[in-house]
Formats: C-alpha cells, sequence, structure tokens
C-alpha cells in the first residue's frame, strides 16, 4: 500500500533524507556484484542469488545483467513481484503447499521459467494435478536434508522415489536436488563452516551416486550462501551456487572469520539505516529514531558505522539508546548516522525503498516490490 | 506499494485464507475495546489509544467512536496515514525533530487537533518558527522521564523552563505532560508494577506542585499502558491514558501475573499469525511458513494457539519449526494453525492488511495503512 512517498529524490544530500530510510551505498553494492561474479565464474559455478535478501527487481536485474542465470526466491508472493517486474527465470527454493498457493506458482510458469522443490510425495501429486491442469511445465527439485534439519528428505533413497515420481509425471521436469546447509553459514570459524559443507558434499555425493545407479541425472544441485559459497564451489558436487546477503552484508556476517581468523572482506558493508538522534535529555546517552520497527534484531544490535566508543542498545519499538560513556566522537541533536544492521534480510523487509546513494549524493530509489511478500 | 492483493475476501471460510496472514478475531477484539472504554468511563479518565500498535484507521476510528478523545502516534509518517483516513484528533508522543519531519507536522495541523512533545529548547524554538512560518496552531507537552529512562527532561525544573518558553511563544499551546513509563509494562508481578507507576506518579505530582506555584496548570497529563493504565488512573495526577496493546494482546503481555498471582485476562488475545505446515520430513517436527519476515521475535516465540504439547522454535528468515515430541494433538502437511505473537506491535508492522474474522468466516479486510511508516 502507498504509505509513504519514495523517501528522498535523486540528487539530494544525503544528509537531507529523513530518518528512518534504508540506505545502499552503491560503491560497495558494485564492488560486490562484480565480486561474487566473478568468483562464480572462476569456480566454473552457476550463479543463482537469492532474492529473499533484496526483494528487489532492480536488484534482481543488476544481477543477471552480471551473470546470473536467474534468481531464487523464497515465497510464490515474492517470486509474483519480481515476475511482475520482469524477472523471467527464478527458481523457488522451498516447498510450495495448499491448492491456492500450488496454482499461483504453476500461473507464474505462464510467463517465465519456474521452478520449485518437493520434500514429501502428496506435495508433488498435488502440484502436478495442478500443473497439468494449467498446461504449464515446471522444474522440480527434491530438497535434501545436508545438516539443516529444516525442510528436505532425509535419505537418498526417498530422493529416489520422489526422482522417480516426478519423472513419471507430465508437465512436470526432475531438475535435480536443492542442498542448501542454512545452519552452517554463520558458523564462526572457517574450519567449522568447511567441516559443514564437507558432510554435506558428502551427503550430496552418495544421493547423486544412487540416483546415477538407476539412470537419473541431476542438472542442477544447487545450494550455498553467503557464508559457505567457496565451500560449495570447492566441493566437486555442487554446480549451482545462491547466495544472497553478499550484495549487502550485515553485522551478523561481519563476525565470520577467515581461514587465518581474520575478518570475513569479501565483501563490503553496503546497506544501512539511517538514522537521527531525536533526543539527549540524558547525560552520556542520545535516542535515535530507529528501533523494533525499523532494524532487525533478531541477530544482535546493529552496529554504528564510524563512531569509536559509541554503542546500541536497548531497542523499543521507535527508539534505540546510544551508549556515549566511552564516545570518542560528538554527537548532538539532529546528528544523522549510519548503522549496519545485525540481520540483512529481515530489516530490508521492513522497508519500501532502497534509498542508493553514492558518496553524499541520492543517485536512486528503489521499491522493494516484495517486501511483505510471506505468502 | 501494491506488493500483494488483499490477502483474503469477505466471507470466505478461514481455513481457505492462505498462510502467513494476520488475523484479528472480532469477537475478542470488539471485547477489548468495550472494556477499555469502560474502565476509562469509570476512572473517569480521558482515553487516547496509542495507534503505534494497530496502524490502521479502521481501528483508530473504532476507538473514538466508543469514546476515545483521539489517538496517539510515534511517528509523524503515522499521523500522516491516520489524518489521510480520517482521524482528527492526534498527539504525536515522541520529539520530533528536524525542519523536514517538524514541517510534515506541523503541516498535519492544517487538518487535525496536532500535539507534540518536547524535552529540549532548540528543538522547541524550531518547532516554534515552523508552526509560525505555516500559521498553524500546535499543542506541546513536555515530556518528563518517569523511570523510562529514554527520552524526556530528567527534573523538574527544566519542565519548567520548556513550558515558559512554551508560553511565550506563538502558535504553540503547552498542554501539560507526557509522563509514560515504557519499562513498567511488562514487569511481571503486580506489586512491582504498582510500585513504578507509585514512582511515575510521584514525580509528575512534583513536577505539577512546582508548575503550578508558578501558575502553570496543565490540562494534559497522559501516560499509561496496557500493564499499568490502572495505576495510572487510581494515581490522582494523570487524566489520560494511552494504552495500545489491549486491543490485541500478545504472548508477552499474557505472561504479566494479576494482584493475586494469576494470568493477566483483562483483555483477549484478539491478533494472531494463520499459519501452515508446509514440510514433515523429519519425525516428531513440523516445519511452518512462518519465520522472522512474519513474526516479532523481541519478546520471545509465538505461542501456538489451542494445541497442547507443541513448541515453536528455531525461526529463520520465512520458517519456524514445531516440536512435537510432547503434543497431544496431530498435524499434517498442509494442517492451519494460530500463533500468538510473542509482541503485537513489530508483528503488526510487517502486514498490510488485518484478516478480520468472525468465528471461521472471514468478515473484513483492513488495510494497515501506517505499515512501515517510521519516519
Amino acid at each position: 500500500m502507498p504509505v509513504e512517498n519514495p523517501p528522498a529524490q535523486p540528487g539530494m544530500r544525503l544528509e537531507d533524507v529523513d530518518t528512518p530510510a534504508l540506505l545502499v551505498d552503491l560503491d560497495a553494492y558494485e564492488w560486490n556484484i562484480d565480486q561474487m561474479a566473478k568468483e562464480a565464474a572462476n569456480s566454473g559455478m552457476r550463479l543463482r542469488p537469492h532474492a529473499k535478501t533484496h526483494k528487489c527487481a532492480v536488484i534482481a536485474l543488476d544481477q543477471i545483467s552480471h551473470g546470473a542465470v536467474g534468481v531464487c526466491c523464497q515465497k510464490v508472493s515474492e517470486a509474483e513481484a519480481l515476475v511482475n517486474a520482469g524477472v523471467r527465470d527464478i527458481f523457488v527454493t522451498n516447498e510450495v503447499v495448499g491448492l491456492h498457493k500450488i496454482t499461483r506458482l504453476a500461473s507464474l510458469a505462464k510467463r517465465a521459467t519456474m521452478a520449485v522443490c518437493v520434500d514429501n510425495q502428496n506435495n508433488l501429486e498435488e502440484l502436478s494435478k495442478v500443473v497439468a491442469s494449467l498446461d504449464v511445465h515446471l522444474g522440480v527439485c527434491v530438497e535434501v536434508d545436508v545438516g539443516g534439519a529444516r525442510c528436505g528428505v532425509q535419505d537418498a533413497e526417498s530422493v529416489l522415489a520422489l526422482a522417480q515420481r516426478i519423472q513419471s509425471l507430465g508437465n512436470l521436469e526432475f531438475k535435480g536436488l536443492q542442498a542448501y546447509q542454512g545452519r552452517a553459514q554463520h558458523v564462526r570459524t572457517h574450519a567449522e563452516r568447511k567441516a559443514a559443507i564437507h558432510q554435506s558434499a558428502d551427503t550430496v555425493r552418495r544421493t547423486l551416486d544412487l540416483l546415477s545407479g538407476k539412470g537419473l541425472s541431476c542438472e542442477v544441485v544447487s545450494g550455498a550462501g553467503t557464508g559457505t559459497y567457496r565451500f560449495e564451489a570447492a566441493s566437486s558436487v555442487y554446480n549451482e551456487i545462491q547466495p544472497g546477503s553478499y550484495i549487502f552484508m550485515d553485522a551478523d556476517y561481519g563476525r565470520n572469520l577467515t581461514e587465518t581468523g581474520t575478518e570475513f572482506t569479501d565483501f563490503r558493508q553496503s546497506l544501512f539505516v539511517y538514522t537521527q538522534v531525536m533526543s539527549m535529555a540524558r547525560k552520556n546517552y542520545a535516542v535515535v529514531d530507529a528501533g523494533l520497527k525499523a532494524i532487525a534484531f533478531d541477530s544482535g544490535m546493529p552496529v554504528p558505522l564510524d563512531l569509536p566508543g559509541v554503542q546500541y542498545g536497548r531497542p523499543s519499538d521507535e527508539h534505540g539508546v546510544l551508549d556515549l560513556t566511552e564516545a570518542q566522537v560528538t554527537l548532538s541533536l539532529g546528528s544523522k548516522i549510519k548503522l549496519i544492521p545485525g540481520h540483512c534480510d529481515p530489516t530490508v523487509n521492513l522497508y519500501d525503498w532502497y534509498v542508493a546513494v553514492r558518496g553524499d549524493r541520492v543517485e536512486a530509489l528503489w521499491p522493494i516490490v516484495a517486501r511483505g511478500a510471506v505468502s
């Protein structure tokens, strides 16, 4: 709904943008897009970035124009928003359950190349019926639980049974495996992340062996996120990576460590919540106008950018408190600052617009067309 | 932005509503509206419910038609959305800082009775200039820190100085005090909440005494939330209460205790996130389609309604996991269930529509016009 007009205009100075606002630093964002495109090309992986992070057609089309084969979505409503905005190849890396949602998914296949995951026989039969009734074609991957302990079948024999059934059904095409290890993405040490993906790859390898023994080949073996994509790329079993957060990064990914124990700097922080000091009535504290409705807190507090000694804490619905006790900078009423969100995806889901800035100027306003698209 | 059409239609059966969706149980909601109206009337308090909870003009107008004198907002953009939808009396219970935001606030005073809070002299001077230049009238309350340790001036002398300055400025009217104790709302025991508000009321009383000694009277002494409103009403210093959550309630308010240690049942749970089982690949676990983008988790996990022994846990962006180890009910793929959110306000902020249901039928779709209105 048109709650608010765009919160800024191209050409404005950043300092004139009202707060809170969601900023994308274009230099960092473009560096990230290029960097991941190179990483994928160098490792021979297809790149299919996850659009659940950005929910934005402008960004999806940027990614595709830089070599991505399409994007992933997690929800049918996300895919609807992106197809309506011109994205033409979407893999829904999730199970889609129930007649209504399946019908919406299948309808998208009239205008875009669509694929979906299954981990259940009854769901597969319902998918098949709807797809046949609409006379569309749908790619299907079997989701394998490679350690995430969430969705996905638990053993290779069940994958085989589903894959064989998909092959026997008209209008559905067996594409391969969805094998994403979500839990491994934010494990801090390089060695632990590597070990987790090593284990995932073993599971995938055993599954592929069983399938190929029965004459079934997988065109797609997809997985990987921003925290682990190099391990999947090196595994020799995956052929498609689906990272999302790399375009933005967040404070939580910033806490991941490299092999030598240094900070994870494959990508640059490009996403910020712009906020403003709106009360300084207490000594050593400043209240800012971004709280639980402007930042996601599931992965910890946001981190103030370039404000040494300043800590954000005590979020309430519309406020946060900056502790200035050890501050090495001076803030005053109206001071505008950038916060690095703890977790990018659910923070993005709070906003209708990205304010895309280059240096200290607004360059573009990008609508977050799939904001709130949770169904 | 028109991300999604309304997620349901009046007359539909609830079980046909696609998930996730935000439900309002109309019987419980109407009971809550009536109940708070009676409580306010019986205690002689003006009722000015906080619209930051619901962000919905339909609900604001319902509250006003049941005797509320107007509503509170926390953000100028919330107030803009509600004024545009016909609400004509709004108290912004927050400081509004910066020329741009102040201009937006003052512009609303052309069409509605508006009031705002101050806790800073410079901010007050800027307010005065803008209001004069637009030739509008604005009510101003001084915010007093009564224990929230967030915004609000710290001592009675500072309140007096601001109040006297307001009185000296054209176009601004000194209305009184904003004295909300946010921290006390979710303190669990009745005795502790009572003690906290007793202390707040003492601070207010000392302030009122100082002001009245200088010939200043307060038409408005406003505060109170769903967790404490009876204490403010009994204090003899407050004359306006501004509870928000009572219309919906949430799991966290549900953990507050009454004087006798029993569950807090002044109001009924009317807000639910409707979700669906979309994967059951693991023994004893069911995955539902509502995670960090569909429910707020700052006040703990959502609680499944009427599913004894079932626990919601491990939220990720788009999923939650139901632990069925001790379940006394059977769930299957596609089962739709209701979750009581941990915290109502930021959960509402994730949705564009309320699906208002009576029994097992959809009765209305209410747009959440101030969803995402954080500026």
